[in-house]
C-alpha cells in the first residue's frame, strides 16, 4: 500500500491552499482539515483564528488528519494569507453585487488544475461560520466560488464547503481511476460454462415438469437463460448454481429412494 | 421566496432515499439531514438507530433542516428499509471481495437520474460511522458506491459521504441522461420481492441440506444472494424463479409421496 499511497499523494501536487478567515469553532477547523486530507490537500491557512484554536476538540474532529492541523499557518490578515498566491477564489452563497466572475466548484477545479500546471499557486477563501466572507475579502478574490445547491436551503457547514471544493479538485484528476468492478473480483465465466449450466438446469426442469408445456417451453427457456445471462456470473458462481440444482435433485432421489 | 422554494423542491422529484444503517451519533443524523436538504433530498430512512436518536443534538446539527429529521422513517432491518425501492447503492470504502458493479457518486448520480426518469425508486445505504456497512447489507445493493479520494486517507465522515452523494445528484442534469433500459422493458422488481424470493430459496436450500455447514452458511447465502441481486430481476422473472424452486420441491414431495 505504501506505493499506492505515495503515488496518490504525488497525484495532488500544488493543490489549492485552503484559507479559513476568522473561523469560530475549533471543531470546524479540525473537520475541514480532515476533509482536506481526504482530497489530498495539506496547505491549511487560518486568518485571525480564536486563541487556543489548536485544542483537543480540533484534533478530535480532525480524526487522524493531525498533520494538516499541525502544519497550519496562521496570519493576521487575509492579505498576508494570500500574499504568495497567484489565483484566489472567494466562496460565497450570497450575491455581493460586485462585478466578478463566478465559478462552481467543478469549474474552479478545472481552472485550478490548469493554473497549477502553469506554475501558478491557487487558494480558496472561506468566511466565518455564521456570516461568511466580508466584502473586503471577496474583493481580494479573482473569482467568486458558489456551490449550486437547493436555493431554499443552501447554507453549507464550513467543513462541507471545504470538502466540496477539495472533492472537485481531486475528481478533476481522479475521475478515471476507479475500476468498474470491485477489486479482486473474479471476471465473468466463459460462455461455455454458462451454456453447460443452462443444459444442466433445463434437463432438470424438463425432468420435474416445469417445462412441460411444449408451446411455452421456448419462451420460458429464453427468459430463464436471460436472467442468468444478465448476472455476469463468475465460474465459481456457476459452480454454486450447479451445486444447488444437483443437491435439490439428489435429495429428491435420496428421499424417493428411502421409500422404496 | 416561497415561489423559489416550491420550484426548487419540485426540481428534485424522486431523489434517492438516504438510508443510514445503525447510525451511532445523533449529531451525524442531524448533519446528514442538513446535507440532504442542501441537495434537495428529503427521504431519510434509519435502520435500527439508537434509542432517543431524535434528541436535541440532532436538531442542533440539522441547523434548520428539522423537517427532514421529523419525516425520517425508522425500520428494524435493511430489507424493510429498501422494500419499496428498485435500485440500491451500498457505500463502502473497503474492498468486499464480492463481484458487484462499482460507481463513483458522479456515475451513480447519472444512473439515478435516468432510473427515476424511468419511474424507478432509488436509495443509497450508508453504514455505521466506525465500521461501515456489513457485507450482508452490501449484498442487498445493486451497485457499490465508492468515492474516489486520497487512498492514504479516504475515511469520510458519515454526513460528508451523504453530502457528496447528494451533491452529485443535484449537479446532474436529468435532461442529459438516457433511460437505462430499453423501451418497453419491464423495470426491476421492488426489493421486497427479491428478499421474499431469497427467503423462499434459502428455506428450500436449508431443507435439502445444501446449506448444511453452519460455518460456511453465511458466506454461501451472501454469494447466492449476490448473484441474483446482480441480475436486476423483474417481477415476472422472480415469479419464474419461485416457480422453478417450487416445482423442484413439489415434484420431490410428489415423488416421495408416490412411494408411501
Amino acid at each position: 500500500m505504501a506505493g499506492t499511497d505515495s503515488t496518490q499523494t504525488a497525484a495532488a501536487p500544488g493543490g489549492p491552499a485552503i484559507i479559513l478567515v476568522k473561523p469560530q469553532l475549533s471543531e470546524n477547523i479540525g473537520t475541514a482539515a480532515r476533509a482536506m486530507l481526504n482530497c489530498g490537500l495539506t496547505d491549511l491557512r487560518l486568518v485571525a483564528p480564536r486563541d487556543h484554536w489548536l485544542e483537543e476538540r480540533a484534533f478530535a474532529a480532525a480524526s487522524g488528519a493531525d498533520r494538516v492541523l499541525l502544519a497550519a499557518k496562521v496570519f493576521d490578515t487575509t492579505e498576508a494569507a494570500i500574499a504568495d498566491l497567484h489565483r484566489v477564489w472567494g466562496t460565497t452563497g450570497r450575491n455581493r453585487f460586485m462585478t466578478k466572475a463566478v465559478e462552481t466548484p467543478r469549474q474552479a477545479a478545472a481552472t485550478m488544475r490548469s493554473a497549477t500546471a502553469g506554475g501558478l499557486a491557487c487558494g480558496v477563501l472561506f468566511g466565518p461560520e455564521r456570516t461568511g466572507l466580508e466584502n473586503d475579502d471577496v474583493v481580494l478574490a479573482d473569482t467568486v466560488l458558489t456551490v449550486p445547491l437547493n436555493p431554499a436551503y443552501a447554507s453549507l457547514n464550513l467543513a462541507q464547503a471545504v470538502l466540496l471544493v477539495g472533492y472537485e479538485w481531486f475528481q478533476c484528476d481522479a475521475a478515471d481511476t476507479l475500476p468498474s468492478m470491485t477489486k479482486g473480483a473474479e471476471p465473468p465465466a466463459g460462455k461455455d460454462k454458462l451454456v453447460f449450466f443452462f443444459d444442466h438446469l433445463e434437463r432438470e426442469l424438463d425432468a420435474c415438469g416445469f417445462l412441460r408445456n411444449p408451446e411455452k417451453r421456448p419462451v420460458m427457456v429464453r427468459n430463464i437463460r436471460n436472467m442468468f445471462q444478465r448476472a455476469e456470473l463468475t465460474g465459481q458462481e456457476i459452480q454454486t448454481l450447479h451445486g444447488i440444482v444437483t443437491e435439490l435433485v439428489t435429495y429428491r432421489h435420496r428421499k424417493g429412494g428411502s421409500h422404496t
